[in-house]
């Protein structure tokens, strides 16, 4: 593996840019091979950066403003060219890093990195990205927000993109594609969704499609990659953390309800400690916008130093794939096919 | 309390007509106060009824067919006149039975419910809820699948529909309702549900708006009604039972990988039979189609006895409620403000 440069936004998420820091120094001590350009504002940045003993592997980029969690990506837009996140992007559009990292506003990330790096050849819109635990292990599903709705055409990019990211995340030759819907017969569900799984089911797109999936396939794993519109995935997506806090909730409810219990909490501690390691959000942070010229992962705002950690594990692991020719040879395929026109721009 | 009776589809379901019978059974053993129109194949039920001594309970109406988990909806209905589950749902029409349950095929039974039955005035579409487990209890979320789509006025009525029948199962005095969309904010989402937010907040339709609410704040019970389109609220209820059942597994997982974890999980065991029944599916079991003139309750095809039970306790509670009253003159309400003109039949 060679050495990789990766852009971080050191002043975006709830708990910038302490957790930030924090993450990068966690990072740094399971991995050599990577450096960081870090943006933000040098007067709070240095003492960290001296604090974590991070001078080595890090080069300090100074932007005097920082893009507020509550700020309309519209306004972030026409105000954003002072701000750590603006700074980030830039430095992956410039080639100066392979890929880019920020845990702050998700609207104000999405607008900024369209209008900086813009859209692939190929691409109508670009996905959100995010990594699912299963019963077999991780899938990717796609859209969870960068849109609010989705035609076939681009639910059929939707899933050539996220074939291509599953190959260069998982490492798996052949990711399995399944489509949501809200019934496994051919003839359920909305005229979008028919359309997207005849052409998949019908043309040669190069993946491979396993048809309709229903929301509690997800968690079972039935397939690599979930293709989805942006309002859909978000919701199953925050329905899942919803749902997986309740549970835990419960468990712990079960086993504090009384000194037996207790009791046996204790004993069972080490099986208790790999649950919580599983169900602990961190180990999956991270989510990429697909379709655009260049890598930029978005973490949760509110994520810990762990997870921040696990986002620029991803954003290295991608700068080390060739995820970015994948996607841009997929999009090719199907525009050859006339599924999906070149965007006009 | 006075005496009810219900109307049982005995055919419907993955394992009927055995388990509807068990559920009979159970129920009957808890509630003396209502009696069953029991509809279905005489030879087969005729055995299981005096096995299970319900012959005192149940009144038996032979149909020779049955609608098949597989049939589509138009089949069903052009052939359906001789099934168990058209006369089931004809003793609710003809006022034989207060309210009626079946674990049959979802999409014939809304669709022989909405011919039979009738939609109630100034309903444009029914909707299917689901009963979803919470943090504080429970919370009635629909549209689960009635529907692929819904436009403002629909969201409303669901809005309207969902608010009267959460006060005649859960005895909520005012309950809350939220709107699901991708984000709290006010200009997030798409436009039937802005729209369907501004009507809620400006307009007096007599409920408890509580504005915007996201997947991870349903199991949270941020609100007693959950309101959404069918697509998305039928993802959103499979998704949340994928990911319990994931959990579940994690659970078991952590209290079997040692001697010493299963030592835990045994003097724990009181505390994890309660975990159990919180997260037993049949606990919740029973949707309704709301918006129609009559009370049908849907169970899950491939609930188990305790399960159909609980169905049968929510027909019942439904049937001793002013719950139809109620809805009907939230509908005219929302009429009478001219939002959600009446439908045309």
């Amino acid at each position: 593996m060679s050495s990789v440069t990766l852009s971080i936004d050191a002043m975006g998420g709830d708990h910038a840019p302490e957790v930030v820091l924090e993450g990068l120094q966690l990072f740094c001590r399971r991995r050599s091979d990577v450096n960081f350009l870090l943006h933000g504002q040098s007067d709070a940045l240095a003492p960290l950066v001296s604090k974590h003993k991070l001078a080595s592997r890090c080069a300090l980029i100074d932007h005097p403003d920082v893009v507020s969690m509550s700020a309309k990506p519209s306004s972030a837009l026409r105000k954003g060219k002072t701000t750590s996140m603006w700074g980030m992007i830039e430095s992956v559009k410039q080639g100066e890093a392979s890929a880019g990292v920020s845990a702050g506003n998700t609207g104000a990330l999405m607008a900024m990195s369209m209008m900086i790096l813009r859209k692939m050849p190929g691409v109508h819109r670009p996905a959100m990205t995010a990594i699912w635990p299963t019963l077999n292990g991780r899938s990717v599903v796609l859209d969870v927000g960068a849109n609010l709705d989705a035609d076939a055409d681009q639910l059929v990019e939707f899933a050539v993109m996220g074939e291509a990211y599953a190959r260069a995340v998982f490492g798996t030759k052949r990711p399995t594609v399944g489509l949501l819907n809200i019934g496994a017969e051919d003839e359920k569900g909305r005229d979008a969704v028919k359309f997207a799984s005849e052409i998949m089911r019908t043309r040669d797109i190069g993946i491979e499609f396993k048809g309709y999936v229903e929301g509690n396939d997800i968690s079972m794993g039935v397939a690599d990659v979930i293709v989805t519109d942006g309002f859909t995935g978000n919701v199953a997506l925050k329905t899942a953390e919803g749902t997986a806090r309740l549970v835990s909730r419960y468990v712990r409810e079960a086993l504090t309800s009384s000194l037996l219990s207790k009791a046996g909490a204790a004993l069972a501690a080490s099986g208790l400690r790999d649950l919580r390691t599983k169900l602990n959000p961190s180990s999956v942070n991270g989510g990429v916008l697909l379709g655009l010229n260049g890598v930029i992962v978005k973490s949760h705002g509110g994520t810990d130093a762990e997870g921040f950690a696990t986002a620029i594990k991803l954003a290295a692991d991608l700068a080390n794939s060739h995820y970015m020719e994948e996607v841009s040879s997929g999009l090719k395929r199907v525009s050859q096919l006339g599924i999906a026109p070149e965007t006009v721009e």
